[in-house]
C-alpha cells in the first residue's frame, strides 16, 4: 500500500527531484501491532535531515496521521517514509516555492531466521569504499549509490552483511547497519562525521550503554583494531541487534555485552510502546 | 514531451530505483535542427557510466531511435536522457534481473543572453564542498545533492555560476560546468579522479587544444592559483564555452585563447553536424 501526498497511488511525476537527483530523505520504520516503532525518533531524524538539505519539514501532525492510518491494520511490517524536494524544472536550481513530496509505503516484514539474532551472522568486507562527505554524513538522504554498489558485491546467502570502509581505510558501517565492537568491556562505534548514517537503533544502543554505565566511544578505527574485538554486533531499526560471529576468516563469540544489550533493547522497546499514546 | 521506455507518459513507479536511491545516470544533450548534438559522445559516456554502476547498457539502436524520434521537430531544445536500474524491492540489493528504465524528456532551450558568451559571466565560490569519492567521480550519476546544495546558495541573477571546491580545498568544477584557466598560454583544468563530472564539452575542448598544440594539463589546483589566471572559462554541452569575467573581487579579460577556442568549437560543431547521418 502506498500513499503519495495522502493519496493512494503508485506513481510519481518524473519531474520530482527525488527521481531527478535523489533529492530527498527517507526513514525505514518497524511497524508492530499496528503502530510505527520509535516514530518520534524517526520524525526527529527526518526533521534534522530536512533542515540540513533545506527542504521544508512536512507538517508533523499530517505526516503522523498518514503514518498511523497506513500502519493500523499491520501486525508486523516495514514502513518506508520518503520526503523529497518535490517537482521542479530541469537543472539543479531548486523550485521556488519548494512543495515537498511525501511517499509512504508499507512492505512485508523480512523473514529473518531467529538464528541471526541468537547465534549471529556472517559478514564480509566490501571492496566498495565510502567517499568522505562531511556535508551529507549522518543524514539518511536518497543518494545511495555507494550502498547499492557495495550490496551488489555478493550473492552468497550465507553472508548477511557487508562491512564498508571509507577511502582512508576506516571502518564505517554495514551496507544496511551500524557497527559496534566490544574490547575489554568497552564498546566502540564508528565516528560518522565524514561518512555513514546515524541509525535510530545506533542512538538507542548508545543511550542504553550510557544508562548501564558501559563505556562507549565514537571513533575512527581500522580493520586490525576491529578484527581484534571480543564481540562484534550490527544494528538497525528492523533487525534490532545481530551479533556477528564470522567476518571472512575471523570468528567471534556471541558475547555477554551483546546479549545484555539485546535484552535491554527488548525492555526499552516494551517501555517505549507502553508509554505511547 | 516525455518518453518512458518508449511510451508517452509523465509518471514513474515509486519502486523505480532512480526514485528510491538516485540509482541511475543521465545525459543533458543540446538539440539543434531536429537532431541531438554530439549524441555519439553522450552515448559513449552513458555506456561508461552503466558499466561503472553495473546497469545493463540499453540497446543503442532502440535508444537512438527514441532520441531521434523525440528530437525531430525541435529547432533548438535540451534533451534529458535518464537510465535507471529499473524497479526493485525495498533495500539496497539490486533487482535480479535488472530491467533498466529509460526516460527521455525534451525541455526548452534556456534563454541565455548572447553577452554571456561574448562578454563573459560573473561567478562566485560556493561554501558547499564536494566530497571525495573515486568510485563515482567522473560519471554523470543521479546522486546530485552536492550540486543542489551548492546551487541553492545564491539567488542573485547577476551571478551565473558557482565554483565548487572539494574538502581538500582543490577547485573542481562549477555547479553545472567544467572549469578551465589559462596561465602563460597554457590551459589547466581540474583532475577529476576524486570528484566532478567528465563533461562532454570538456572532452571536446581538450581535443581542440591538443589539435591546436596548446598545452593542456589536468591537475589539482587551489584558489590562489586559479585566481592568478590570465583567462578563465567554463563549459558544458548546452552553453558551449562562456568566459568568466569576474569571480567575487577578481576580474578577468575575455582573452585570446578563450576566443580562439570558442571559434574552434563552432567549426568543430559544424563539421560534426555535417558528417552526421
Amino acid at each position: 500500500m502506498i500513499l503519495i501526498n495522502g493519496e493512494c497511488k503508485r506513481q510519481i511525476e518524473i519531474s520530482d527531484r527525488g527521481f531527478q537527483y535523489g533529492d530527498g530523505l527517507f526513514e525505514t520504520i518497524e511497524v508492530k501491532n499496528g503502530k510505527p516503532v520509535f516514530f518520534d525518533r524517526h520524525l526527529t531524524r527526518l526533521n534534522t535531515g530536512c533542515n540540513r538539505l533545506h527542504i521544508p519539514v512536512p507538517d508533523p501532525e499530517l505526516l503522523t496521521a498518514e503514518v498511523f492510518s497506513l500502519c493500523k491494520d499491520s501486525d508486523q511490517a516495514v514502513l518506508k517514509l520518503i520526503v523529497t524536494r518535490g517537482s521542479g524544472g530541469r537543472g539543479y536550481r531548486q523550485p521556488d516555492p519548494i512543495q515537498p513530496t511525501r511517499v509512504l509505503s508499507l512492505h512485508p516484514y523480512p523473514d529473518y531466521p531467529l538464528a541471526h539474532k541468537e547465534q549471529g551472522i556472517a559478514a564480509r568486507f566490501c571492496d566498495t569504499r565510502l567517499g568522505l562527505n562531511p556535508l551529507l554524513a549522518g543524514i539518511k538522504h536518497m543518494n545511495r549509490l555507494e550502498q547499492i554498489l557495495a550490496r551488489a558485491e555478493w550473492n552468497d546467502t550465507a553472508i548477511q552483511e557487508g562491512i564498508m570502509l571509507d577511502i582512508n581505510d576506516h571502518i564505517i558501517e554495514g551496507t544496511m547497519t551500524n557497527l559496534f565492537y566490544v574490547k575489554d568491556s568497552s564498546v566502540h562505534t564508528s565516528l560518522l562525521t565524514h561518512a555513514g548514517i546515524f541509525g535510530i537503533m545506533r542512538g538507542i544502543i548508545m543511550e542504553i550503554l550510557s544508562d548501564n554505565e558501559i563505556p562507549i566511544s565514537e571513533r575512527l578505527f581500522n580493520k586490525d583494531e576491529f578484527l581484534s574485538a571480543d564481540e562484534i554486533f550490527v544494528s538497525n531499526s528492523i533487525i534490532g541487534i545481530w551479533p556477528v560471529n564470522q567476518i571472512e576468516n575471523s570468528y567471534f563469540p556471541v558475547g555477554p555485552i551483546t546479549k545484555q544489550l539485546q535484552s535491554c533493547l527488548e525492555r526499552f522497546k516494551s517501555e517505549a510502546e507502553a508509554s505511547r499514546p
